[in-house]
């Protein structure tokens, strides 16, 4: 916690114009509802526009369109990420490096990097280099080969496998799995045969992954996730999917193996992704979806097996009609059958 | 394990009635089939009513409407329940407090109630707070500020991060991770900025939760699991939601955030709920349903999107005659034209 | 890895016949595009044959009826099958016993078999059996009585509860708990009375579970994964499941309670068993299915409610065209009112 901005720094630091007194000295943040004096707060979503004239707030945080009630105020194209970014101002902390904490358990071929902390029960395997600033949490398991970036944190229960790369300014959440084994097996009569996964996993810089997700191993390769990508919890990554910069994926989410996803894809909870399966860049695939065969760039999809979202809802809006339409169209087939039964002999007696 | 209760003392128990010998001694209790002598069985199910008649056991807990066959027995309401009270008497052991075990790190600063254990390799942060008679198992980290109440069990490898509350006789099983981050980000041009999430999860009195599920902290305030409510594995409830009373969740259900479940709630398993999705009291959402809008109190919905699950199963019912309806449909558009165009000429004929 | 083999041994080890020159000596292998001299390749899919002409492998294993462009070669009857042989063959690497290491923590009634490796921070409770060379990672937890195989593998974060039994050469990937407590519960007016959970889990010979899965020990007896039997990631078997052998698991599938597979069961990623489903022997369920009633002995089904797969194709290829099937519907309606009006005046003024 910072003792305190001017208006008119946290302006500059937002790229935003000053409403007001520049001088104004800001302590925190809250919102529309909650925030007190000296704070500031922001106006998002224009149905609460009305919120700027009675919040106890000191400044408002607002687009151009958007009436200040002659209140101090920064405004800004994007309120919401200039929420995000003065919440992160307002509640960061600095660093502090604590080392290698006792009850750590380090290979003496491991290498640790400066100001990082190693908390007691984390175990580092031979071989394992560790960046700056890294934050390793207690019950942490690096195997033997592992290589962390800088400004990394690992959070509780988090495992890395043999061999895996991760890169800076990754942040993993607690009892995530990288680089377990990839499900792949040859039939051998009514058995199974394992085929050895010796590929690794390479997490690229400033992704974020969430809690109990796993991202298995290649089998020969590499599984990859691609530079700002942010995942949820409980998703499964596939052996050998490559997930392309800055893909969103919520939880539950499961990718089999070998799928191939763009720039900036977005995937709903709980949606699925057959194997070897192409996504296109941009594209927008809805929570619950399970897609079978390649997506284009910028398609908005859902519905198993997916077709165009707003297609789906239309077909959706008529499923619960089923039953009269077959009760309906069974009557039309009677009420046309009666219909060229009796017109036969009507235009046969008619024309006779 | 007790040595042995009369039949009366468990009638009194379970608020039943005795049928013969009150008492008679019973040592523990057996299925209809596997019960031997001195032990105590059920009859839920009228469909096994007349194995009441050859069950070794020797008394049997059943409805005012089964016939005991002149066995001792004791009558009750739901004999269902009886037995769930009645496995917990003869399973159930003393409670033993072995307070902090060598091998277990916890910071100076942490209170630990009395008759509590910790076991080796947990890791208990500064600030913490636990209540008596908690058992924290092997590898559970509590990270600072963590407060729990009496009568606590968490299972190995749980995680329960910065300053999340947990009320008195909550069970967490293996694995879970409770307070991770929410998934929050702005849209930074083609990139994401994160929105810290500061907020915290709360559990109430009497909750339980299974292996492997996550619930995110809240963005702002509180994430809040309420009191009764069970909840299975692999479970993710997303960061704000708000769970009612005595809900039951089935395994791997996704909640989107902000999310409200009311009072006494039954989420099949795999279904999953939308974003700030407000579900009534009492309602029943089937398994593997997508809810993308309100639910009315007490309403029984499936599918995805869900819809009455009467109403579904009437639909899902015409679903593979699709295929034949759509056949049927454009012969009958043949017939009627056909039928329309040979119409005309013939009425002409007719009127001519 | 071994120093080398020659093409002759590697056949014989793969029950195939030599083409060319069986003392050439083979180092280790690739894939067509990347294999480099001295090592061996396959050809499992006729698409690439071609290559087997430009590879600069040493030698390619493929099917009698695959050209061999005159290299050396072994022919067998499942190249797929023989490159995970040798795959394992040019990977696998001597076991290394290292005993109980420094930091775990093993309870002293506890019996470790020979040429076992526990890592640091592994707990290990009372009246637990290990078996010979065990590898047991770091945080893995053992509760009282487990009793593993030989060559058993649990990776790190793997949690096995009380009592419950798993055979030989198991391998577990991380954070996977094996013998939770079942989901069950018996209403209690609006509340919930938990039914205690008593029986085990037992896993048979040669099963391989992935990361982050649950398997749920029985209420009263067990629940059992039959052996050689493969689960993938994020998988939940609910309590009383037996599960048969040889069966393949695909990430995030779920099964409720008491549900039986048979043999060679395969279930994709994200399909769901309601409670007590039985299924027959080499069935396949499609991923994303749901699975509410009894599948037939080698029946292949998908949807929700499942159905057989290729019927359900041809009404999902139908879905999309639900809203333009309503709406002909409705117009034919129209037609054939109009169509009768006319009709009835007219065969009555023809007729008169």
């Amino acid at each position: 916690m910072i003792a305190g901005k001017t208006l008119q720094e946290l302006a500059d630091l937002l790229g935003g114009q000053v409403t007001g007194d520049p001088l104004l000295r800001i302590t925190g943040l809250g919102t529309l509802d909650h925030a007190t004096e000296g704070q500031i707060t922001f106006l998002a979503n224009p149905r609460y526009a009305a919120k700027v004239e009675i919040t106890r707030a000191s400044a408002v945080v607002l687009t151009p369109a958007a009436d200040t009630f002659g209140r101090n105020a920064i405004v800004v194209t994007n309120p919401y990420l200039a929420f995000a970014k003065l919440l992160t101002l307002y509640t960061s902390r600095p660093h502090v490096g604590r080392g290698v904490m006792a009850g750590a358990c380090v290979d003496k071929g491991a290498v640790i990097g400066e100001h990082a902390t190693v908390y007691p029960g984390a175990y580092i395997a031979e071989g394992v280099r560790i960046g700056d600033r890294a934050t390793i949490h207690h019950n942490v398991t690096l195997y033997a080969g592992v290589v962390l970036g800088d400004d990394v944190t690992l959070h509780s229960g988090v495992s890395v496998r043999e061999g895996c790369r991760i890169g800076n300014r990754v942040t993993i959440h607690n009892g995530t799995v990288i680089g377990s084994d990839g499900f792949g097996y040859a039939p051998d009569g009514a058995t199974w045969c394992k085929i050895p996964q010796i590929g690794i996993v390479i997490i690229e810089d400033d992704v974020e992954i969430g809690a109990n997700t796993t991202v298995d191993r290649a089998a020969l390769e590499i599984t990859r996730i691609g530079r700002g990508t942010k995942i949820d919890n409980l998703v499964q990554v596939a052996h050998n999917c490559i997930i392309g910069e800055d893909c969103i994926i919520v939880a539950q989410v499961g990718m089999a193996g070998s799928v191939t996803l763009g720039r900036h894809v977005t995937m709903g909870g709980q949606a699925g992704i057959a194997g070897h399966v192409v996504i296109g860049d941009n594209a927008m695939i809805s929570g619950q979806s399970g897609v079978f065969g390649t997506v284009a760039a910028g398609a908005v999809i859902s519905g198993t097996p997916a077709i165009r979202h707003q297609s789906r809802l239309k077909s959706a809006a008529v499923f619960p009609h089923l039953p009269e339409m077959r009760k309906t169209l069974a009557k039309l087939g009677g009420r046309m059958t009666k219909m060229e039964e009796s017109h036969e002999p009507v235009s046969q007696t008619a024309l006779s």
